[in-house]
């Protein structure tokens, strides 16, 4: 039975929880365990009966599947504020595909897959409101996604930019396609055309034709340095 | 009634579809509609009755909030093989509290909300492989988000050895503690470890105390331009 406020307020923010209600919480968390593990302990073991699915409330997790050859294949790491064997219970499969051990030392609160499994299908508001939580969930982690992939894209473009032109003028001559400089760099061409011009909105560069000037060699460089967003292009 | 083979094959490799048997997808297919859109035009506009959700098919879909003050603001863009507008199903709202225009000439295909929500109230099973679904991807998304960040922090600090670097031995004293350029770099001090190990596994760099000696330059500068990952740490 888990009683810690901290633990509740933690465990209840996660998107699988969020929607309990607080009976229904309390159903949960009177069969939940709470288990503290050394770095390197396992936790669980590859085909073993599961019976419970985890929230990490501090730590590390590793799960990972071993090959009848003896090879290990590390399939996730979960963190903090994270649940991981959540997967199974849904489909009420009964054993733990992969092992799970503590990369530090953490601590984990393991939830019944019965009683959860129950509530969902004696609740179909329940699931209802889960799968709501879970699709906005899916949208904010594909724009995060997009964010990140974009800024991964401006840090290998500047990088090109600053690296190639030692030319005393800052000039750059496109002697090939973009579209093969895009590819070189592994930059959607879309996306090469869109970064090259906010780079020129925010007017540290500047191309005409075939011509690409650095106006502001020292703001491209912050730019990759800060990780701040580039100014959106002006209407 | 939607009845092409190749929107079909698509729309039910979403995770909202796969789950469901082939009788549940015509009961769906046999009302959705499907739709096609010039760039800018309207699909629907905020706070009008939300009956259906859409899959894009192709194009792009722009999702905008609106204000009193006739402020837009950019709620989410989305792109093909991906839906929007289903967690407003979930939670049988009544009304679309976004706007949705085309950004490019698009196909949409709209799914009945009422449809949808029939099947899913009337098996609990098929409600819970959905679950099952959208776990699976939530854990595949985080993992990839992790990646991209390690990417975007491998940029950062490969730009700024590079940048930093100017002496004739191509050797820098680290003057300041090495947690203070972590978060210069907004970098966990964690991660900037493990990436400069990384970096010294690979023989890119080398750290002794507080210098570090740049190896290989050109490494490193192939780094970030091919977006290749690091090797991963010798046992």
């Amino acid at each position: 039975m888990i009683q810690d406020p901290k633990v509740i307020t933690n465990l209840s923010s996660h998107h699988l929880f969020s929607s309990l209600n607080e009976v229904q919480l309390s159903t949960l968390l009177r069969n939940a365990t709470r288990r503290t593990l050394d770095e390197r302990e396992v936790l669980f073991r590859q085909s073993e009966p599961a019976d419970r699915f985890y929230y990490v409330s501090h730590g590390i997790i590793r799960l990972y599947r071993t090959s009848p050859s003896g090879h290990e294949k590390v399939v996730d790491i979960v963190r903090e504020g994270q649940c991981f064997a959540e997967a199974i219970m849904f489909n009420a499969q009964e054993r733990y595909p992969v092992t799970a051990d503590a990369q530090v030392a953490s601590e984990v609160i393991g939830i019944e897959n019965g009683s959860f499994h129950g509530l969902l299908k004696s609740d179909n508001e329940l699931c209802m409101a889960l799968m709501r939580q879970m699709s906005i969930r899916l949208h904010s982690q594909l724009n995060e996604i997009e964010n990140l992939s974009l800024q991964n894209a401006l840090h290998r473009l500047v990088n090109y930019l600053l690296h190639d032109l030692q030319s005393p003028n800052d000039t750059l001559t496109f002697d090939i396609p973009k579209r093969l400089i895009a590819s070189q760099l592994g930059i959607q061409p879309e996306t090469f055309s869109r970064l090259l011009r906010k780079l020129e909105d925010n007017q540290l560069i500047q191309v005409s034709n075939r011509d690409l000037k650095i106006l502001d060699r020292d703001g491209l460089y912050q730019l990759t340095r800060d990780n701040q967003p580039l100014r959106a292009r002006k209407p």
